[in-house]
Protein backbone atom coordinates (compact mmCIF):
# COMPACT_ATOMS: atom_id res chain seq x y z
CA UNK A 1 0.00 0.00 0.00
CA UNK A 2 2.89 2.56 1.02
CA UNK A 3 5.32 0.71 -1.41
CA UNK A 4 4.99 3.93 -3.60
CA UNK A 5 6.56 6.30 -1.04
CA UNK A 6 10.63 6.75 -1.12
CA UNK A 7 11.66 7.43 1.68
CA UNK A 8 14.29 9.72 0.61
CA UNK A 9 11.80 11.75 -0.96
CA UNK A 10 9.34 12.22 1.71
CA UNK A 11 9.68 15.54 3.41
CA UNK A 12 6.77 16.40 5.46
CA UNK A 13 6.08 20.17 6.62
CA UNK A 14 4.82 19.82 10.87
CA UNK A 15 2.34 22.07 11.34
CA UNK A 16 1.18 23.11 14.65
CA UNK A 17 -2.36 24.70 14.45
CA UNK A 18 -2.36 26.44 17.86
CA UNK A 19 -1.90 29.74 18.98
CA UNK A 20 -0.70 28.54 22.75
CA UNK A 21 2.90 29.02 24.08
CA UNK A 22 2.95 25.73 25.91
CA UNK A 23 1.98 23.91 23.18
CA UNK A 24 4.39 25.77 20.96
CA UNK A 25 7.04 24.93 24.16
CA UNK A 26 6.23 21.25 24.49
CA UNK A 27 6.32 20.43 20.83
CA UNK A 28 9.75 22.63 20.41
CA UNK A 29 11.37 19.78 22.69
CA UNK A 30 11.45 17.37 19.79
CA UNK A 31 13.75 19.42 17.81
CA UNK A 32 11.94 18.91 15.14
CA UNK A 33 11.22 22.33 12.66
CA UNK A 34 7.25 23.00 12.75
CA UNK A 35 5.67 25.97 11.86
CA UNK A 36 2.38 27.50 13.47
CA UNK A 37 -0.60 28.20 12.02
CA UNK A 38 -3.58 29.26 14.33
CA UNK A 39 -7.50 29.80 13.13
CA UNK A 40 -10.03 31.91 15.64
CA UNK A 41 -12.18 28.48 15.85
CA UNK A 42 -15.58 29.30 18.17
CA UNK A 43 -14.65 26.38 21.05
CA UNK A 44 -18.37 25.23 20.77
CA UNK A 45 -19.92 21.30 19.81
CA UNK A 46 -22.80 19.39 20.77
CA UNK A 47 -20.47 16.74 22.70
CA UNK A 48 -21.14 16.91 26.41
CA UNK A 49 -18.99 13.84 27.39
CA UNK A 50 -15.32 14.89 28.12
CA UNK A 51 -13.70 13.07 25.41
CA UNK A 52 -15.75 13.48 22.84
CA UNK A 53 -15.93 17.08 23.71
CA UNK A 54 -12.44 17.85 23.49
CA UNK A 55 -11.73 15.56 20.13
CA UNK A 56 -14.38 17.62 18.50
CA UNK A 57 -12.80 20.99 19.11
CA UNK A 58 -9.16 19.14 18.38
CA UNK A 59 -10.56 18.30 14.86
CA UNK A 60 -12.18 21.73 13.94
CA UNK A 61 -8.82 23.46 15.02
CA UNK A 62 -7.01 20.96 12.56
CA UNK A 63 -9.49 20.98 9.58
CA UNK A 64 -9.32 24.99 9.26
CA UNK A 65 -5.65 24.58 8.69
CA UNK A 66 -5.20 21.72 6.86
CA UNK A 67 -7.46 22.54 4.09
CA UNK A 68 -5.91 25.69 3.46
CA UNK A 69 -2.21 23.40 3.50
CA UNK A 70 -1.54 22.10 -0.30
CA UNK A 71 2.21 20.30 0.44
CA UNK A 72 3.02 17.22 2.26
CA UNK A 73 2.13 18.13 5.43
CA UNK A 74 1.26 16.88 9.55
CA UNK A 75 -0.72 19.38 10.91
CA UNK A 76 -1.22 18.91 14.96
CA UNK A 77 -4.34 20.27 17.07
CA UNK A 78 -5.51 19.95 20.26
CA UNK A 79 -7.91 20.72 23.08
CA UNK A 80 -7.32 20.23 26.70
CA UNK A 81 -10.73 20.93 29.02
CA UNK A 82 -11.01 20.51 32.96
CA UNK A 83 -13.47 18.11 34.02
CA UNK A 84 -15.07 17.85 37.55
CA UNK A 85 -18.02 15.44 37.67
CA UNK A 86 -20.53 16.03 35.07
CA UNK A 87 -18.97 19.80 34.60
CA UNK A 88 -16.80 20.88 32.04
CA UNK A 89 -14.23 23.96 32.32
CA UNK A 90 -12.99 25.83 29.68
CA UNK A 91 -11.29 28.95 29.88
CA UNK A 92 -13.16 31.77 32.34
CA UNK A 93 -14.29 34.52 30.91
CA UNK A 94 -12.66 37.35 33.73
CA UNK A 95 -11.26 37.01 36.90
CA UNK A 96 -14.73 36.54 38.70
CA UNK A 97 -15.54 33.18 36.75
CA UNK A 98 -11.76 32.33 36.98
CA UNK A 99 -12.42 32.30 41.43
CA UNK A 100 -15.68 30.75 40.89
CA UNK A 101 -14.27 27.59 38.67
CA UNK A 102 -10.91 27.52 41.38
CA UNK A 103 -13.35 27.60 44.39
CA UNK A 104 -15.31 24.57 42.66
CA UNK A 105 -12.10 22.44 42.32
CA UNK A 106 -10.10 23.44 45.63
CA UNK A 107 -9.97 20.75 48.02
CA UNK A 108 -11.08 18.42 44.78
CA UNK A 109 -9.58 15.46 42.29
CA UNK A 110 -10.69 16.93 39.34
CA UNK A 111 -10.01 15.40 35.32
CA UNK A 112 -8.03 16.68 32.25
CA UNK A 113 -8.48 16.16 28.76
CA UNK A 114 -6.50 16.77 25.83
CA UNK A 115 -7.67 15.87 22.77
CA UNK A 116 -4.85 15.68 19.97
CA UNK A 117 -5.78 15.83 16.07
CA UNK A 118 -3.07 14.76 13.54
CA UNK A 119 -3.83 15.22 10.09
CA UNK A 120 -1.66 13.88 7.82
CA UNK A 121 -0.93 14.70 3.85
CA UNK A 122 1.39 12.82 1.48
CA UNK A 123 0.99 13.33 -2.29
CA UNK A 124 -2.89 12.44 -2.75
CA UNK A 125 -3.10 10.30 0.54
CA UNK A 126 -4.73 11.45 3.63
CA UNK A 127 -4.57 10.15 7.06
CA UNK A 128 -6.55 11.18 10.30
CA UNK A 129 -5.83 10.26 13.23
CA UNK A 130 -6.65 11.48 16.96
CA UNK A 131 -6.88 10.21 20.62
CA UNK A 132 -7.93 11.79 23.95
CA UNK A 133 -5.29 11.47 27.09
CA UNK A 134 -6.69 12.00 30.28
CA UNK A 135 -4.36 12.91 33.66
CA UNK A 136 -6.04 13.70 37.53
CA UNK A 137 -5.21 16.46 39.41
CA UNK A 138 -5.69 17.29 42.93
CA UNK A 139 -6.15 20.38 44.36
CA UNK A 140 -5.65 21.47 48.43
CA UNK A 141 -8.19 23.43 49.95
CA UNK A 142 -7.01 26.48 48.79
CA UNK A 143 -6.89 28.91 51.40
CA UNK A 144 -8.40 33.09 50.90
CA UNK A 145 -4.69 33.76 51.22
CA UNK A 146 -3.42 31.62 48.90
CA UNK A 147 -6.37 32.56 46.55
CA UNK A 148 -5.93 36.14 46.14
CA UNK A 149 -2.10 35.39 45.87
CA UNK A 150 -2.94 33.31 42.61
CA UNK A 151 -5.49 35.72 41.03
CA UNK A 152 -3.09 38.50 41.47
CA UNK A 153 -0.93 36.72 39.09
CA UNK A 154 -3.56 36.96 36.15
CA UNK A 155 -2.69 33.20 35.42
CA UNK A 156 -5.94 31.83 35.37
CA UNK A 157 -7.18 33.65 32.28
CA UNK A 158 -6.17 31.81 29.40
CA UNK A 159 -6.12 28.69 30.83
CA UNK A 160 -8.90 26.22 30.68
CA UNK A 161 -10.25 25.24 34.64
CA UNK A 162 -8.81 28.74 35.54
CA UNK A 163 -5.47 27.29 36.06
CA UNK A 164 -1.86 26.70 34.40
CA UNK A 165 -0.19 23.84 36.03
CA UNK A 166 3.06 24.70 35.51
CA UNK A 167 3.27 28.18 37.40
CA UNK A 168 2.07 30.00 40.66
CA UNK A 169 -1.18 26.85 40.91
CA UNK A 170 1.84 25.17 42.36
CA UNK A 171 1.03 26.75 45.69
CA UNK A 172 -2.56 24.14 45.39
CA UNK A 173 -1.48 21.40 43.69
CA UNK A 174 -0.80 18.10 45.30
CA UNK A 175 -1.21 15.79 43.04
CA UNK A 176 -0.66 14.18 39.32
CA UNK A 177 -2.04 11.03 38.32
CA UNK A 178 -1.07 10.53 34.94
CA UNK A 179 1.09 12.49 32.22
CA UNK A 180 2.26 15.88 33.21
CA UNK A 181 2.94 17.51 29.96
CA UNK A 182 -0.96 16.44 28.84
CA UNK A 183 -2.05 18.88 31.94
CA UNK A 184 -0.20 21.45 30.51
CA UNK A 185 -2.28 21.03 27.02
CA UNK A 186 0.13 18.58 25.14
CA UNK A 187 0.82 14.83 25.98
CA UNK A 188 4.01 15.30 24.41
CA UNK A 189 5.56 11.60 25.39
CA UNK A 190 1.90 9.86 23.56
CA UNK A 191 2.36 11.65 20.74
CA UNK A 192 5.53 10.32 20.20
CA UNK A 193 4.38 7.17 20.67
CA UNK A 194 1.28 7.61 18.34
CA UNK A 195 3.93 9.08 15.53
CA UNK A 196 6.17 5.81 15.30
CA UNK A 197 2.91 3.82 15.21
CA UNK A 198 1.15 6.66 12.69
CA UNK A 199 4.37 6.83 10.50
CA UNK A 200 5.52 3.02 10.21
CA UNK A 201 4.63 2.53 6.75
CA UNK A 202 6.78 5.71 5.16
CA UNK A 203 10.01 5.24 7.50
CA UNK A 204 11.33 1.90 5.89
CA UNK A 205 12.75 0.76 9.68
CA UNK A 206 14.41 4.74 9.92
CA UNK A 207 13.58 6.59 12.78
CA UNK A 208 10.10 9.16 12.32
CA UNK A 209 12.49 12.36 12.95
CA UNK A 210 13.50 12.07 9.59
CA UNK A 211 10.69 12.69 7.70
CA UNK A 212 10.83 15.82 8.88
CA UNK B 1 4.38 29.07 75.98
CA UNK B 2 4.19 31.92 72.96
CA UNK B 3 2.21 33.74 74.39
CA UNK B 4 5.31 36.16 74.78
CA UNK B 5 5.49 36.97 71.10
CA UNK B 6 3.33 40.01 69.32
CA UNK B 7 2.36 39.38 65.85
CA UNK B 8 2.67 42.67 64.75
CA UNK B 9 6.43 42.86 65.72
CA UNK B 10 7.18 39.72 64.08
CA UNK B 11 9.00 39.81 61.20
CA UNK B 12 10.63 36.60 59.65
CA UNK B 13 13.36 36.99 56.89
CA UNK B 14 13.09 34.12 54.61
CA UNK B 15 15.82 32.97 53.34
CA UNK B 16 16.41 29.52 50.59
CA UNK B 17 19.30 28.04 51.42
CA UNK B 18 19.40 26.62 47.63
CA UNK B 19 21.59 27.67 44.78
CA UNK B 20 18.65 25.98 42.35
CA UNK B 21 17.00 28.43 39.83
CA UNK B 22 14.56 26.08 39.94
CA UNK B 23 13.58 26.15 43.67
CA UNK B 24 13.69 29.83 43.47
CA UNK B 25 11.46 29.65 41.04
CA UNK B 26 9.02 27.44 42.81
CA UNK B 27 9.15 29.71 46.40
CA UNK B 28 8.76 32.80 44.53
CA UNK B 29 5.17 31.35 43.37
CA UNK B 30 4.46 32.62 46.92
CA UNK B 31 4.90 36.54 46.36
CA UNK B 32 6.70 36.45 49.83
CA UNK B 33 10.08 38.38 49.84
CA UNK B 34 13.51 36.09 50.00
CA UNK B 35 16.58 35.92 49.79
CA UNK B 36 19.38 33.30 48.07
CA UNK B 37 21.69 32.06 50.59
CA UNK B 38 23.56 28.84 49.53
CA UNK B 39 26.82 27.27 50.42
CA UNK B 40 28.64 24.65 48.51
CA UNK B 41 28.24 21.42 50.77
CA UNK B 42 29.31 17.81 49.81
CA UNK B 43 26.72 15.63 49.48
CA UNK B 44 27.96 12.91 51.28
CA UNK B 45 26.27 11.36 53.97
CA UNK B 46 26.40 7.84 55.66
CA UNK B 47 22.68 7.11 55.00
CA UNK B 48 21.56 4.24 52.27
CA UNK B 49 18.12 4.82 52.51
CA UNK B 50 16.26 7.51 50.31
CA UNK B 51 14.42 9.37 53.22
CA UNK B 52 17.42 9.91 55.59
CA UNK B 53 19.68 10.80 52.64
CA UNK B 54 17.83 13.31 51.39
CA UNK B 55 16.92 14.72 54.87
CA UNK B 56 20.23 14.66 55.86
CA UNK B 57 21.80 16.76 52.92
CA UNK B 58 19.02 18.96 53.34
CA UNK B 59 19.96 19.58 56.75
CA UNK B 60 23.59 19.72 56.16
CA UNK B 61 22.63 22.43 53.80
CA UNK B 62 20.24 24.68 56.05
CA UNK B 63 22.69 24.48 59.13
CA UNK B 64 25.78 26.04 57.05
CA UNK B 65 24.09 29.24 56.44
CA UNK B 66 21.68 28.95 59.80
CA UNK B 67 24.61 29.20 61.64
CA UNK B 68 25.20 32.55 59.87
CA UNK B 69 22.57 34.40 60.18
CA UNK B 70 22.01 36.12 63.83
CA UNK B 71 18.44 37.58 63.17
CA UNK B 72 14.53 36.42 63.26
CA UNK B 73 14.78 34.36 59.99
CA UNK B 74 13.57 31.36 58.48
CA UNK B 75 15.85 29.30 56.71
CA UNK B 76 14.22 26.53 53.98
CA UNK B 77 16.85 24.15 52.20
CA UNK B 78 16.09 21.59 50.42
CA UNK B 79 17.61 17.85 48.85
CA UNK B 80 16.50 16.08 45.61
CA UNK B 81 17.19 12.07 44.66
CA UNK B 82 16.44 9.93 42.69
CA UNK B 83 15.85 6.14 43.46
CA UNK B 84 15.47 2.56 41.67
CA UNK B 85 15.34 -0.23 43.85
CA UNK B 86 17.68 0.38 45.91
CA UNK B 87 20.10 2.41 44.08
CA UNK B 88 20.56 6.34 44.81
CA UNK B 89 20.98 8.98 41.82
CA UNK B 90 22.48 11.86 42.33
CA UNK B 91 23.60 14.35 40.07
CA UNK B 92 25.20 13.05 36.89
CA UNK B 93 29.07 13.80 36.23
CA UNK B 94 29.24 14.23 32.70
CA UNK B 95 27.15 13.37 29.78
CA UNK B 96 28.30 9.72 29.20
CA UNK B 97 27.23 9.08 33.22
CA UNK B 98 23.96 10.73 32.23
CA UNK B 99 23.28 8.81 29.68
CA UNK B 100 23.55 5.27 31.85
CA UNK B 101 21.47 6.80 34.77
CA UNK B 102 18.85 7.41 31.58
CA UNK B 103 19.24 4.15 30.12
CA UNK B 104 18.67 2.33 33.76
CA UNK B 105 15.53 4.38 34.10
CA UNK B 106 14.08 3.86 30.83
CA UNK B 107 11.06 1.86 30.71
CA UNK B 108 10.71 1.66 34.53
CA UNK B 109 9.01 3.67 37.23
CA UNK B 110 11.29 5.35 39.75
CA UNK B 111 10.54 7.42 43.25
CA UNK B 112 11.80 10.71 43.65
CA UNK B 113 11.98 12.35 47.07
CA UNK B 114 12.55 15.46 48.17
CA UNK B 115 13.20 16.84 51.96
CA UNK B 116 12.85 20.05 53.44
CA UNK B 117 14.16 21.17 55.85
CA UNK B 118 13.16 24.77 57.94
CA UNK B 119 14.82 26.18 60.38
CA UNK B 120 13.50 28.98 62.32
CA UNK B 121 14.99 31.80 64.67
CA UNK B 122 12.84 34.12 66.46
CA UNK B 123 14.17 35.94 69.33
CA UNK B 124 16.06 33.29 71.57
CA UNK B 125 13.97 30.62 70.23
CA UNK B 126 15.21 28.02 67.40
CA UNK B 127 12.51 25.46 65.58
CA UNK B 128 13.69 22.47 63.73
CA UNK B 129 11.33 21.17 61.62
CA UNK B 130 11.78 18.43 58.18
CA UNK B 131 9.49 16.35 56.08
CA UNK B 132 10.42 14.20 52.98
CA UNK B 133 7.78 13.71 50.17
CA UNK B 134 7.99 10.89 47.47
CA UNK B 135 6.78 11.20 43.88
CA UNK B 136 6.70 8.76 41.25
CA UNK B 137 7.98 8.63 37.48
CA UNK B 138 7.66 6.55 34.67
CA UNK B 139 9.76 6.68 31.88
CA UNK B 140 8.56 5.34 28.43
CA UNK B 141 11.21 3.59 26.68
CA UNK B 142 13.86 5.74 25.50
CA UNK B 143 14.42 5.43 21.92
CA UNK B 144 18.01 5.84 20.85
CA UNK B 145 17.02 9.07 18.70
CA UNK B 146 15.30 10.00 21.56
CA UNK B 147 18.09 9.73 23.90
CA UNK B 148 20.27 11.15 21.40
CA UNK B 149 17.86 14.18 20.81
CA UNK B 150 17.64 14.78 24.57
CA UNK B 151 21.28 14.36 25.84
CA UNK B 152 22.46 17.13 23.56
CA UNK B 153 20.03 19.41 25.24
CA UNK B 154 22.51 19.35 27.76
CA UNK B 155 19.08 19.29 30.45
CA UNK B 156 20.95 16.23 32.03
CA UNK B 157 23.73 17.66 33.61
CA UNK B 158 22.82 19.69 36.98
CA UNK B 159 19.96 17.26 37.31
CA UNK B 160 19.10 14.29 39.92
CA UNK B 161 18.71 10.83 37.88
CA UNK B 162 20.24 12.85 34.87
CA UNK B 163 16.90 14.67 34.03
CA UNK B 164 14.59 18.00 34.69
CA UNK B 165 10.70 17.10 34.50
CA UNK B 166 9.96 20.66 33.26
CA UNK B 167 12.04 20.34 30.05
CA UNK B 168 12.77 18.19 26.91
CA UNK B 169 12.58 14.94 28.87
CA UNK B 170 8.74 15.63 28.45
CA UNK B 171 9.52 13.80 25.07
CA UNK B 172 9.94 10.32 27.10
CA UNK B 173 7.84 10.85 30.78
CA UNK B 174 4.77 9.07 30.21
CA UNK B 175 3.61 9.30 34.16
CA UNK B 176 4.17 11.39 37.13
CA UNK B 177 2.11 9.88 40.51
CA UNK B 178 2.23 12.32 43.25
CA UNK B 179 3.79 16.52 43.45
CA UNK B 180 4.81 17.64 40.28
CA UNK B 181 7.12 20.48 42.14
CA UNK B 182 8.47 18.17 44.27
CA UNK B 183 9.92 16.25 41.24
CA UNK B 184 10.86 19.74 40.28
CA UNK B 185 12.61 20.00 43.29
CA UNK B 186 10.48 21.25 45.90
CA UNK B 187 7.33 20.01 47.07
CA UNK B 188 5.88 23.93 47.59
CA UNK B 189 1.84 22.43 48.11
CA UNK B 190 3.18 20.88 51.20
CA UNK B 191 5.12 23.32 52.29
CA UNK B 192 2.43 25.65 52.33
CA UNK B 193 0.54 23.57 54.49
CA UNK B 194 3.60 22.88 56.90
CA UNK B 195 4.29 26.30 57.47
CA UNK B 196 0.52 27.35 58.37
CA UNK B 197 0.87 24.25 61.07
CA UNK B 198 4.72 25.20 62.19
CA UNK B 199 3.92 29.30 62.18
CA UNK B 200 0.14 28.95 63.80
CA UNK B 201 1.40 29.52 67.34
CA UNK B 202 2.80 32.73 65.96
CA UNK B 203 -0.03 34.24 63.97
CA UNK B 204 -2.59 34.83 66.38
CA UNK B 205 -5.34 33.60 63.55
CA UNK B 206 -3.70 35.36 61.41
CA UNK B 207 -2.16 34.45 57.93
CA UNK B 208 1.29 32.98 58.49
CA UNK B 209 2.20 34.89 54.90
CA UNK B 210 1.94 37.72 57.07
CA UNK B 211 5.22 37.27 59.30
CA UNK B 212 7.75 37.90 56.49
Amino acid sequence: MYGYYDMEKIRLKMILASASPRRKELLGHLKIPFLVIAKNIPEQTHFKDPVNFSRHIAELKGEAVFEEIHEDCMVISADTIVCLDTKIYGKPQDEAEAKIFLLELSGKTHSVFTAVSVKIKLGDKMLHHSFVEESKVTFNKISPELMNRYLATKDSLDKAGAYGIQGPSLTFISKVEGDYANVVGFPLSRFVLECEQLLKPFTNGHSWFELF
